[in-house]
């Protein structure tokens, strides 16, 4: 493996001293980029796309061509367990992803097995490795997977929903089986990410997407625990690197002291939450990665540019904060915007690390 | 008027001792009900039931008469005011409200003017006091608005949103245009809330359904110091009682501790609160309502009960909680669910009121 000549991400993180403050999107590979839609027509639907490491390859790289950016992140869905558990993955024309199978019916949630991430998760793990080879050290590799309750939601649902009314169900109706489908698929996300940090991811996340919609009592008992095990869970160091822990749920600002707890580097924030409460909150325990409003975005880039650097205000001296949106890009935004905030937290963030 | 047969409601709202934790629920009058079904078929559309006041007076009733409840909720719509506005309210099947005209020109703005209550609004407030006429005193009636910030995005979006793209975009790009829509908006709710208590609303709560997808600077900014100015407008007593003001933000339980100091007397809280440490955090400044996730109502009977009762375990000893869900209740809700919940709050809560 070649030299890393930026890891200011991955310093950050472990909250090491850097010159300034590093940024990437979430899904910043993404329908906002011109150039992502192309290979998409080409791949023909958005799975055949995640399904061949060339492609997933390729997309992973386009932001990195056009902004200057500190991370990459592999592209790929987060419903990739799921479906390797044998739940048939599709997408259908403007409703978002779905299962052929939901997981209802008590005698398969007890036939529920962790799959192999050599076996039919072999195409994201041939991708890191092909993504790894081509960022040739420029940046690191960010891996990442679902957490066992948002793919446990959408296994039950079978699609996504407003209401998640059959994941409460069984949750408060039937907590024994639903912590059984959370435990077989924290299983399945340990060993899928210790085969992305096998194959060259330099740090990981965990996306809880929908954790933020559980009661308190609920979330520190059907979605934290299980993240706490994945982070005990995965490889600690590879190539002489510590491979740093994201953990983040949207919707999470209330339950910070307890995520900061839960075994993880960083914590990743919503645009709710202050980040400078946040600090104070969490103390030296752990980094933070956010928080804009995507939606700033969508307005000029004097606007863009004044938000940046609140944000980076509040969080204020020191090393510990990764900027990012607080969830992921729109397929709207304008993509010259996406440069005026590269540009200002690049700039803008210097004198916090002097 | 009548003699007030229970206060129980109104008492907690003002943190006075009471005998029990009283409990009503955000929708109780709505589509889980058959009872109501029936007369919305007979009106036709869910507006002409809004704006008829004996059939909003009918669907009022209806759950009092199955449940025992400590308060009547006024029946009708959070988006009565823009369309007194001008902006053209409809609903189309399935797609939730839509405005005709949403307001994004500039010209259209500074034209804007807060509408008489008792001119095109006068509907709901013939319907407020025939409401009142109809209950009798056995239960308090309360009244309600939407928050400006949450009837702005309705108007500048011109419909619900999963994103609020143009709300943001003139939030962000135009935030004079858009303060301008928050402040005559604020008067608008002011003369609305107070020609309902005139007309027998003994108590007020505002819905900022939206401002939880709001960053934290952009609450603080743009929802709630309209919410503060218009508890600072108010109408304080009626009828030698105080007509206590509920203030509900969905998702705004990390900013418990500025809301409660908006002048309120209570804060609504969602289910992703714990309810002991808002209380914790909020001290005796202002009563609580709330919270059970209204997804519990889909599990059996004894997991609700279960759920009621850690929630008024967690609130703990003492007045100022006024049990509720944290959200409206889902059409789908098993109406003898509604029952048991009933039931377990009323019993179980005896005790923290010796």
């Amino acid at each position: 493996m070649s030299t890393l000549l930026n890891d200011t991400f991955l310093r950050a993180l472990l909250r090491q001293p850097t010159d300034y403050t590093p940024l990437w999107l979430m899904r910043q590979a993404g329908r906002y980029l011109p150039e992502y839609c192309a290979t998409r027509a080409r791949a023909g639907d958005f799975l055949s796309l995640c399904k061949s490491p060339d492609m997933a390859c390729e997309v992973t790289l386009q932001p990195l061509a056009r902004y200057d950016l500190d991370a990459a992140i592999l592209f790929s869905d987060i419903l990739t367990i799921p479906d390797a558990m044998g739940l048939g993955l599709y997408f259908s024309t403007g409703e978002g992803p779905r299962f052929e199978r939901p997981l209802r019916d008590e005698w398969e949630i007890r036939n529920l097995t962790a799959p192999d991430p050599h076996g039919h998760l072999r195409y994201v793990i041939d991708a890191v490795s092909e993504i790894r080879r081509a960022l040739d050290g420029s940046v690191p590799l960010i891996g990442f997977s679902g957490s066992p309750f948002t793919l446990a939601c959408y296994m039950v649902e079978g699609s996504g929903s407003d209401t998640y009314a059959e994941t409460k169900k069984m949750l408060y109706g039937r907590p024994d089986l639903f912590h059984h489908i959370l435990d077989v698929t924290a299983t399945a996300v340990t060993n899928y990410l210790n085969a992305q940090i096998e194959a060259g991811a330099q740090a990981v996340m965990v996306f809880d997407s929908w954790g933020g919609m559980l009661s308190q009592a609920a979330y520190l008992e059907f979605s934290l625990p299980y993240m706490a095990r994945i982070m005990n869970g995965l490889t600690r160091e590879r190539e002489g690197r510590i491979v740093p822990r994201i953990v983040f749920t949207k919707g999470g600002g209330q339950w910070l002291e307890y995520i900061a707890g839960c075994g993880c580097d960083a914590v990743g924030l919503d645009w709710t939450t202050d980040i400078g409460d946040a600090r104070r909150r969490v103390g030296d325990r752990v980094a933070l990665q956010g928080n804009m409003d995507p939606s700033v975005l969508f307005a000029p880039p004097e606007a863009i540019a004044t938000e940046a650097r609140r944000i980076l205000d509040s969080y204020g001296t020191g090393t510990g904060h990764v900027f990012n949106l607080g969830h992921g890009i729109s397929q709207f935004t304008p993509p010259d915007h996406v440069s005026a905030l590269v540009e200002a937290v690049h700039q803008h963030s210097r004198q916090y690390h002097r």
